[in-house]
């Protein structure tokens, strides 16, 4: 991770701008919501406010400012999240039992740190670790950005269990569109390179920079739409154990899945509950929370199969970063309203995340970093799928080709979605 | 239930006493405190807030208010606890994960609905129903009280897994004082009345009233003390397998018990979780949060064995009902700090349930009422024990010598001890 | 447990026969058939068989007989049931997964306890501890026709996991006969006398012979049989929970219960799996394998209630013991075939086993044995329900009008049936 | 997969050999070894003879043989592993609960499958689908090879259980040899091709054949040995999580691993249970019975990592295949005896299943066949990882260099163990 020239000032306004994101989504919320942990998979929002700002603590503060005091000594242990060498933590699965501290005082805690980042970004030129000090920064912005987007998803998921069927936001109005018909972009078989250059931000996941032999292939232009896939579940998707892997199909079976996640078919119609309420499908967007399981077996149904993490990057490289992102602040994807050529692909970006046949495993000769920081990614490579391209819970300036995000198969409560591939 | 010839101004005050003694124990907590549920025996505070309410809704507004119009037609699914007959409900395991209806909301309902049973009870006497109603609103007022030891309960619990070990109040300076010597007093074998006249309030349980024939016993003259437990922890108790019932030490290894329910050994000292905090054992005390299990184990090595709850209850006619309530505000068993005879029971009433050995049963000739009322205790007559004698949690008004607690032989969060009695 | 004066040569002759009778059972046994746990209730049968002579090697020739030699070293482990003072145990959720001993094995294992009993017996005069052999070697023979019914219901159960549908034995042609009409026998309140005198055999948790005070009573002149049982279950028995305890009802959902345990409806009619086969149920036959929960449902259904196991003890003293047994070798209750006058009580023993509501607990004064043996019954004195009166798969010689059979509430793999009672 | 062109006779040949390989393994079997199921992943060898009986039947006899008749109609039911074109099938945890059919039925029904078979082969000429009918038998016997090593591995885990530590067979004399000294053989970067040929037997998983580009790497000369993987253990390998992935060290943590399945300290020497019954560990044998998760940390430790089954198979291209095979009948890894260069690849094949660090997942191009036998190998492309090289319990004709073996990364009962890889 290199150091970026970014002046301070510049630096100053990142760090603010990432920071104050995360709270502008906090503002319709009571205080009651920012408690309940939904599932083991969900954070409280009240844990993520917290955790995010323990990341600044533990990383950047505690071992690069002498004169910095924790606000208390207790936060250590209850907002590390997974980083062993950083010490003892708090069992995840009990976050939604701590009713202190109170909201009032993580918030008071996210100033504190705030006010000793601020501090330190004014004078980050004198120190005498400059570079490493923005990288160490600059990892934690984007580890705030990827918690943001958890923010969202499993705050969804804590309205989604309340009979009450609570709104975190009305939806806007959208244009009525029916997106174009589905098409087919070619990539010859040949040598590609695969991987970040490394000359601005990124995850070490993403490197290192190596070549990929790839067959020729075909990928579709665009994600598959729900009402795509509600054609799918009509010719019998979900009862049709010929179409799923072995594991998918006994997660159907044990779990009773008929539908995406968050769907409920009323007279024949689906709905499903989204942060703007419990609302009709739109059969235009892309279809979203869908699992691996799901993703393989819609695939198989339609012909095709998904694409590798390969396949995706260099068709995605040299692509615009255009799609809907958490800057449009309206977290549900939403139907591609443009104009487009045949086999021009678009939504790569923003809406949904993309499944892929990619088992989440590292590039050849790559290296996790030494202390508590190498946990970020290497020790999950195991057991995980890869998607790419980011979703409407993603910030825009958060994503690019190289971006790897990862889930276990069965997880849908991402706003993860489908595009196919082909052989040739 | 008969027919108390209450006046109406006196059942307002009666209604408004207990309804306010519920919201005074909240005074002390922050919005989050009111959200969580630690575990599933345990209702977040706002559920107990809002389902004694919906309690007077169901069963004394909606059947006898024609006018009377629900504030939120899902309150009734979301606050009905266990009746069958009162229509559906929403599963108890899920309380903790609701983040809406806000603690604002619930506290307005509570308001909503006193202000409808106000208007009812200042006209109850013109009401066609008035004995039934008073009946009515005096099970709901008991129950509410019920309610409100769980909340003391409950609440206890979830501060205590909480790392930061909240404190709900400070504990009061009580005087140092060594408890008289343990006597017994004994009973003569014979004939002897059993349960409620019903004169007064009452619950369907504690009647018929009915005769039993004793064998001569004896029965200790006050609780076991925490110091008592303390040598029988200390001398092994647990683990020897043969002080043990088989279904007890199961549970002992299972879950790793060494001792009761909030204590921790700190070089050899015990100290314990309480709603004033994390302090040592008062070891004058008598103890509290132990299993039926423990109980019973404990009356085995002090070469005794439990009372039955008949044998408790002969013990306790005629008895002043004096001890540690719920109303001293002091939520922990306190040392008993009069004089007392050789064999004159103490602390009979208030500071600990006291387990017995009788299983949970109907007397003879008992018969539920109709309705969904008639879930309120007969449907719990199986594989639960009876407790007696009311609690430091327990109000003073509420308790009275027929009157049956009863939980499984393996909880411990409410404030249960012990009292030992033995065969002549 | 008192010296009965039986000469040595009866003794050996209920030895042998005792020992006999258990491996008769087994005649129709493949070596498969011995293996097989099919849930953990349930242990194989050639655990039955090792385990029941390693109760007379344990308890009578090793500590009486100095010169004993066991026969493995490892059996002592392999075959304690749960008797903790007599040292450790293998699981017992893993007795199924044992191949070896193999059934060869354990049956000269038999044969070699056998070959030392009989010595020690036929020179017990001699002995300097007669009359405490006497005593437990008779405990050692109840001891396995208890195991010897077991065996019976347990190797029942793994037949009927087998989808080949096996049958032990042929069904005997059976006379069609209707039942006679249920009548009632009335019984007085007053003081009576409960428990064994100890004049003959009896196991502990019979005793001491006290008083107890009964309310008036009336007693069914007989159980329950499937036919109307049958009739409970169509008039929606299993989808009212207003007729089940609450435990109870949980159960029914969890389980899925809709009828008797092995019962399955074709075409509206019930067939049921038996030691024949799977066969219609007979529906003049006293209905069996029904759960505490069940037998409590239909007794308030047919608006009564099971009867306390002291009203079935006073209606049995002085009652001949009459039914089917084992000695029948025919493991299904059987419709009553004799005549009976309106109030007399008819199979009270044998057929099924009779569900009472009295909770399994130490009558006044009881005090296990010392020792190993006293963990026989007292440590198994809580949350579990009496049963009384015996069953197809006793023995004849091993029941009598004050034994004790006990079970948890949801237990339904015995041939378990109901007798209503009912207030006066 | 095309048509051998193998004349019948030979087809015959094979056909007796492989099938009487599996019953030779069953010589030392006693009645009940056959009926167990240790784990849910384990099958009873009875279930395995049928299972592979089944298969014939199945795929060959019923659809090709109009006159062929089946034994028992239920068979079919129980013996379907997880086909779920070829219909319902028995629940796979219930293997161990079957008595019946019993062991002597299972070889009747084998000697009938084989009566058939060999009837059909005989004829095989004259069948209008020779080639399909060929191929289809091939597939059969290959089957039943892997079944073969499932029953080894199974039947170890059944022995394994028993607290009397049965033996299968005792151990050969074996020479005291130390093997080589680790070296690395060097591969350049560069394309290489992936695959099976299809010229001979190979299943479905192993094509298409295909290109890969490959960076440079290293390989280990050898199998980590017993004696080096102990250095790893005494090094605290199963104490320090950074060398382990996250759901690695969430699997120690949970089984409280602390070194390969079968492995038991005793006075820091270590044991293992094998075949030969329980034994001290042989340092100088591959290590054995280790997870995915356990060869990937020590890979970590060792300062290397798993190699990806395309570098695992560019190495073995060309390669003899040596080792100790099933026909040794000795079912434990074997020290290497012979003399090897310093940078000759030895025991690749045999002994010890090698994992790799990739996922198991298609190639590019795969397509299952039609029908239930394309159920044998796509449907479990998810959450495995591929092991190569075969082990001491398989049989020396059924592996090849492209043969790929799957396993979950928990799993430890097979053979298997590690060889180490690095970057150059």
């Amino acid at each position: 991770m290199p150091l970026l020239a970014t002046p301070s000032t510049d630096l100053l306004d990142q760090y603010a701008s990432v920071r104050q994101f995360t709270e502008r989504f906090c503002e319709p919320l009571e205080t009651e919501d920012y408690v309940v942990q939904s599932m083991d998979d969900v954070s409280p929002t009240k844990w993520h406010l917290a955790h995010t700002s323990w990341f600044f603590e533990t990383f950047v503060l505690r071992p690069h400012v002498p004169t910095y005091e924790v606000m208390h000594p207790e936060f250590a242990f209850l907002f590390n999240s997974y980083y062993i060498q950083a010490g003892e933590r708090h069992t995840r699965a009990e976050r939604g039992l701590l009713t202190r501290p109170t909201v009032e005082t993580v918030f008071a805690y996210r100033q504190y740190v705030d006010e000793h980042m601020r501090r330190l970004i004014e004078s980050i030129d004198d120190h005498p670790e400059t570079e490493n000090l923005h990288s160490l920064i600059e990892i934690g912005l984007h580890h705030e950005q990827q918690h943001q987007e958890l923010m969202v998803t499993d705050f969804k998921h804590v309205l989604s269990v309340n009979p009450l069927r609570p709104v975190y936001a009305p939806a806007p109005a959208l244009p009525a569109v029916v997106p174009p018909k589905m098409g087919w972009k070619a990539f010859d078989e040949g040598m590609y390179e695969i991987g970040h250059t490394g000359e601005s931000f990124m995850y070490d996941n993403e490197g290192p920079r190596h070549r990929v032999f790839l067959h020729p292939f075909e990928l579709a232009t665009r994600p598959v739409t729900a009402g795509e896939y509600l054609d799918f579940i009509e010719d019998g998707g979900y009862r049709r154990p010929e179409l799923w892997l072995s594991q998918g199909w006994s997660t159907v079976e044990a779990e009773g899945w008929a539908a995406p996640m968050y769907w409920r078919m009323e007279e024949s119609r689906p709905f499903n509950f989204t942060m703007a309420g419990y609302r009709p499908v739109d059969l235009h967007a892309p279809v979203c929370h869908i699992s691996h399981f799901e993703a393989d077996a819609y695939a198989r149904w339609a012909g095709g199969r998904l694409p590798t993490e390969f396949e995706w990057e260099v068709a995605a490289q040299g692509q615009p970063i255009r799609g809907h992102f958490a800057d449009d602040e309206y977290f549900h994807p939403v139907p591609f309203t443009g104009v487009a050529g045949e086999d021009e692909l678009i939504q790569l970006y923003g809406d949904v995340w993309e499944w892929t046949s990619s088992s989440y495993a590292p590039y050849p000769g790559y290296r996790p970093a030494p202390g508590a920081l190498g946990e970020y990614n290497g020790k999950f490579m195991a057991n995980q799928y890869v998607l790419r391209g980011g979703s409407c819970a993603t910030s825009k300036s958060h994503i690019r080709p190289t971006y790897r995000n990862f889930f276990p198969s069965h997880s849908r409560w991402q706003f993860m979605g489908v595009r196919v591939a082909r052989d040739v």
